[in-house]
């Protein structure tokens, strides 16, 4: 089991981590996370290229939103909260509100 | 009096919301606002080039974080605090503490 690359918390860049948020497709990927836990990296029912999909991986972990540990040829996917919750109070709070509780859904 | 086009508070979208918050130049520009209210769109001592600035207050405008008004030759911008705060509570707050109160300044 290793853990790949990933930056401690005191060194999360907030616009780092808001620009890893601010798509899409890896919002879904953070929903997913939050709802789910740990998942495979090759999530089911997104049509996104894996290359592609491998990209979002790779900016929200760089970012400090996701650690990715690798078991076998399995990769293992889960969402950084507590880091997150401690570095920047309230943000992933208000993300998460919106894509699983929000007003409109 | 003029105020561009922006969207409805209901339109907007998380993902460009986020991404419009995610860059150092836009965050500096939120930060300054929030210190200082409205301001004119050509902030002192940022060097960086009108036509970037530009693209800057447009992405800002576009997602909603920004209101931008013309008054004859003068271009003013505000922040629309109140409407990010109720269609995406605690998300500007969490930004905002991070740009000026966090721990690390």
């Amino acid at each position: 089991m290793r853990t790949l690359p990933q930056p401690h918390p005191e060194d999360f860049d907030l616009a780092a981590v808001l620009h890893a948020l601010g798509d899409p497709v890896r919002l879904e990927l953070v929903r997913r996370l939050a709802e789910e836990g740990e998942t495979t990296c090759s999530p089911e029912g997104l049509t996104v290229p894996r290359s592609t999909l491998s990209n979002h991986w790779r900016i929200l972990r760089e970012a400090g939103v996701v650690a990715v540990r690798t078991s076998g040829k399995t990769r293992l996917v889960t969402l950084r909260r507590n880091d997150l919750d401690t570095r920047l109070p309230g943000l992933l709070a208000a993300v998460l509100e919106e894509l699983t509780g929000g007003l409109d859904g």
